[in-house]
């Protein structure tokens, strides 16, 4: 027997709350530990609509459930008046292999895990007292990760910039209704990151947007764009330069994420081990050591994380007795 | 929009038939022209359970939508009472990645199209006249193999061996009131191989059980078994004696199939190339040359024999109307 989930019954389980933050730390901490199987992600690209599939996988040890999670981002979308980002989840048994769960999100539990990343990586390396925010883009990750930082640091004022001014314009107008801190609209990226003790990169960029010239004392960056091999929004100087790089799984990193291109262009051996997000979390002091340290998290989105949110989900729903169950 | 389709759903649009046939062949036909794009398989082991999930998918340029199919194969649930198989697979639109069905099928499409490779294999590359097939197996794909051959060949006799003599008896006493053909349960493997003209191996061993001193002229063999890293099923000398060895695809059985045992001893260089199986359907001179010729095909199972069979499927559930509809 398969439980069929759909979106708005998978919206009424998960709220977007600091409920999440210790579910996706302890997926964190296991993969930190070596208790999990995280095989590569499964990416296919469908070049001549400017489209991808991405599969993520990852069972943790001791837990009844494992999640395989479709991410397909189709970038024409938008001009057909569609999402880009799609998705869902599927929630197996961990002793039969039988599909208990069929999670048609849409992508929202992806976007609803990402987002928790980012702010567990602030949480854990940002100066606690920082009160200002740039985020470099204007899409639906800006907005959650924006939502998301307020969970777990007192923000008084956000940094707006993306390629699109209009766009950014119209992001930010919406969001002053919603949230109640000051919203800026930037005219450069430079001026977000001049502006911000904690910065948010959540662009699809193929080309670094920050400069390593612009870093200054104490700054906290989270890249999550880049989760691709062609993605990158930091200039690979800054992995070099910063105090502390952490990666949310290195052997990701090094492939889809920053860090891929601090290897390329030889400014890091590809030998070079990181301490990651769960080790952090686990034992603070390998993160930041003071309040000059730049610190920089590297997300490009683990299966772990995709388990433990599909696991949640499911049992809300069961408490519940949301979903359709289908022989 | 999502149309799910349960398995009774499937079963009823998906015959298990000649018609088959050339949707599978031209599956591997689009593969050997290269207008598929077919990332390399995903495999999420759970080795404290016995059980692994494999995930494909591939696209075949042209059409509108691609599949994703996840396969998990649980070898304790036997004692449990359950199938040690089990799957679904997803069917995605090409142009905007939206999921246009969930094919909640147990693995019962994974099984029809492995069954349909093997007797297009069998069509293509053993002799025209074959009329005696030797089954190393006792399983599912046993009996399917046998089924499909049946299509393709007008086979009169059958000789099967298993490890399991009891489940060998077993397995022959059931299939007798359904298939009428003279079917005989072998004492070992040498001698399925001496009775037989075709002989298809359909087993998880992970040792050679096939030798190549017991190769005879004339035989083509279908090696089905070895979809794994660890899988073997035939002496690797018998890739590198065989007359024509034939892929699904050797990107994936220079990893997982027969072909990687016979590289790994050494007997093969990883460089050579061999035609895959589409290639001998497109110019059947590049297969079988004479009668004695022997001939292997390595068959690991391909993402394109999932699109192709998902696509099928979800056309003939439109036509019936099948299907529940889920926003």
């Amino acid at each position: 027997m398969t439980i069929i989930l759909n979106a708005k019954e998978i919206k009424s389980c998960v709220e977007f709350n600091h409920v999440l933050i210790p579910i996706i730390e302890d997926a964190f901490k296991s993969l930190a530990l070596g208790k999990t199987t995280m095989p590569p992600v499964l990416r296919l690209d469908i070049e001549k609509y400017h489209g991808e599939s991405d599969v993520k996988a990852a069972y943790i040890e001791g837990l009844d459930s494992y999640a395989i999670k479709v991410a397909s981002g189709f970038f024409n979308n938008q001009k057909l008046g569609l999402p880009s980002s799609n998705g869902l989840m599927l929630l197996l048994d961990s002793k039969t292999g039988i599909l208990k769960s069929v999670l048609l999100d849409k992508g929202y539990l992806t976007d609803v895990r990402t987002a928790i990343a980012g702010a567990i990586a602030a949480k854990h390396l940002s100066n606690p007292d920082s009160s200002t925010v740039g985020i470099i883009g204007a899409g639906i990750q800006a907005k959650m990760q924006l939502e998301a930082l307020l969970l777990v640091r007192n923000i008084k004022s956000a940094y707006v910039w993306s390629r699109d001014f209009e766009k950014t314009k119209t992001f930010v107008e919406n969001l002053k209704g919603k949230i109640n801190i000051k919203i800026n609209v930037c005219k450069s990226p430079e001026e977000t990151v001049n502006s911000s003790e904690i910065l948010i990169t959540t662009t699809p960029s193929k080309s670094a947007i920050i400069k390593s010239e612009w870093l200054k004392k104490g700054l906290h960056i989270t890249a999550m764009g880049s989760d691709a091999e062609l993605k990158n929004e930091l200039d690979p100087k800054i992995i070099k330069e910063c105090d502390i790089y952490i990666p949310d799984s290195q052997s990701q990193t090094s492939i889809l994420g920053e860090l891929n291109h601090a290897i390329k262009a030889g400014l890091i051996s590809a030998e070079k081990k990181y301490n990651d997000l769960g080790s952090i979390i686990i034992n603070p002091n390998l993160g930041r050591r003071n309040n000059n340290d730049v610190t920089v998290a590297d997300l490009t989105g683990t299966g772990v994380q995709d388990t433990a949110i599909a696991r949640y989900t499911f049992k809300i729903s069961e408490e519940k007795g949301l979903g359709l169950k289908i022989d």
